[in-house]
């Protein structure tokens, strides 16, 4: 088969692999339908991922077919429709046991494209399928599922949950890329009174607008702490979520933070911050870091199956997987593509 | 009316001042009956809290009798044994009316002894006396009653409820003065399988045995991460609770804490952190600050009155008032004096 291969930092290759085999008896292999690239895969091929070894296939996104099951599977058989969760679980362990999957102690986590070979391939090797493989309802299609493979559970659960954010508050989101924007897509579920869309680039700020966001700031212009105080009684945000990842960012979210307020980090982190805690700690302030755990993707996926969510808005480009390559390069120029999601098929 | 008065960093005095009188209608005068001095009190006179100025007197702690209430208080009156909490409330307020009465928007929170006259002193006004104040039940000695003012407050709702402590969990602190005492006191409400106690002082994890603590680490000889992580299967702590108010202190509950595990920051800091945001991201941590609220002030009085709490067994030295300054010295040479706290009676 065909696959995305990393061949070190700034190196890949879409190029003939063999197909994955079944391994564990509770291992699938899914026949990938549609596959999507992540900011995280690009902080991979920057090398910023050193556990991330040549000659791995990149990608934990993906909606497919099951293909072959091994003989511990009971939960899903070939030709069913499924997710691919960035998330696999043994669903045994205490943290799996905890709904903690992303933390699990069997060997799942963030596996898919990091540890074992991924989903930006024509075929996959999914472990742990019982727990990690979803059923897509009918009516659900392929590339709205995608979104929940990640950046919605992402969002949702180490955003929006983690920053236990409730109806009438107003919700800074630090970062309008497709992170920040599931973020703000759904604070809405919690009827918010304002969402705060912060970025640098206009054209994102503009996105943010189709996703939710109420009030945008451009901080290369306006200051963002100063404005969200305006907008607050002088008080600051009541949740403030992160979704950039760099010191600047978190730093900022914690002085745009209220008293009592909570600090959700999203942002996927390469270097420390200072913590002020000279100021914070009469604060009563609450700061979250969370890799997502997945265990709102059931949730998630009703919620889509009802129509509640248009996780569709989040796809701006469209290729076929021989394209891979190109897709890679429209999702890497995304201040000049305006790309989000780009999605590839079969 | 003598009181101890702040004159300056390094400098205070048992010396004469004017008699308290009512200003606004929801005062209450106080004759205080028994008095402490607080960690917070020495920071002050460092000069650490810069919002303390010269002629201010101290203290944010007391039991005593209601002398004089304003024509607006209607809960307490003259005669009544009270307990001055260290922190003051409007109740009526955004934050008050959400329980973050430390917060209070109206002139109350932490003001005792910081932004008005406090409680080192013969006779104290209390601002918003029906939300300030607290009964005693019969049978609640005084000098008990007097460890709610604030330690034990603090520990419990900053340390171990903002810690979320669950049973079977693993609780290390960090410091085991007063306020990481008091913790371990009110962790074991919730009956945590070990609490680690965690000082550079051997004199104080003796004392730490006696307020709950399990297992002792001296991280002069021992490496408690190692030993934390020892206990743990290699994961760490669930709750680490942070009771001294340095950098370094801080940064240690963050190395050993487990995955998906809660750092709650109870010490008083004067300077910023290191957050490594490039290891915690991952790794589902959530990090709590916080100044003491006393919503739970009446619960602890109820587990004082039911003898389910024995909080004289903070109280290490006893005074009268005019010797306030001899109470002093043997509080700030708490290495060599063993003191926890001193307790003034008039």
């Amino acid at each position: 088969m065909k696959a995305v291969v990393f061949h070190g930092a700034g190196s890949k290759s879409w190029e003939d692999v063999p197909d994955p085999t079944l391994i564990d008896p509770t291992d699938a292999i899914v026949r990938v339908d549609a596959v999507t690239i992540c900011g995280t895969d690009l902080h991979i091929l920057k090398g910023d991922v050193p556990a991330v070894t040549d000659g791995r296939i990149l990608g934990h996104e993906a909606v497919g077919t099951v293909e072959q099951v091994g003989s511990a599977v009971t939960g899903v058989a070939p030709g069913d429709r499924v997710l691919v969760s960035c998330i696999s679980s043994c669903g045994r362990c205490r943290f799996c046991r905890d709904g903690a999957y992303g933390q699990c102690l069997n060997g799942g986590g963030w596996i898919l494209g990091h540890l074992i070979d991924g989903t930006q391939a024509e075929k996959v090797r999914v472990p742990f399928a019982d727990t990690s493989l979803y059923h897509l309802p009918d009516g659900v299609d392929n590339e709205a599922a995608l979104m929940l493979a990640d950046i919605l559970p992402t969002g949702f659960e180490v955003g929006i949950l983690n920053g236990a954010v409730q109806p009438g508050d107003v919700v800074a989101v630090v970062g309008a890329g497709p992170i920040g924007l599931a973020a703000m897509l759904t604070a809405q579920f919690y009827s918010p009174a304002h969402i705060v869309a912060i970025d640098l680039a206009d054209a994102r700020l503009d996105a943010a607008k189709q996703f939710g966001a109420t009030v945008t700031i451009n901080p290369s212009t306006h200051d963002a702490v100063e404005e969200v105080k305006a907008l607050t009684d002088g008080l600051g945000a009541d949740v403030a979520i992160e979704a950039v990842g760099v010191p600047a960012t978190f730093e900022q979210c914690t002085r745009l933070i209220r008293p009592g307020g909570r600090v959700a980090n999203v942002g996927v982190h390469g270097a420390p911050a200072t913590l002020h805690l000279e100021d914070l700690w009469i604060r009563n302030v609450t700061i979250t870091t969370g890799l997502v755990d997945t265990y709102s993707t059931p949730r998630l996926l009703k919620l889509l199956a009802a129509g509640q969510v248009d996780a569709k808005k989040f796809v701006t480009h469209h290729f076929a997987m021989d394209d891979f390559m190109a897709a890679y390069d429209v999702f890497e120029r995304a201040a000049d593509t305006s790309a989000l999601k780009v999605v590839l098929t079969r």
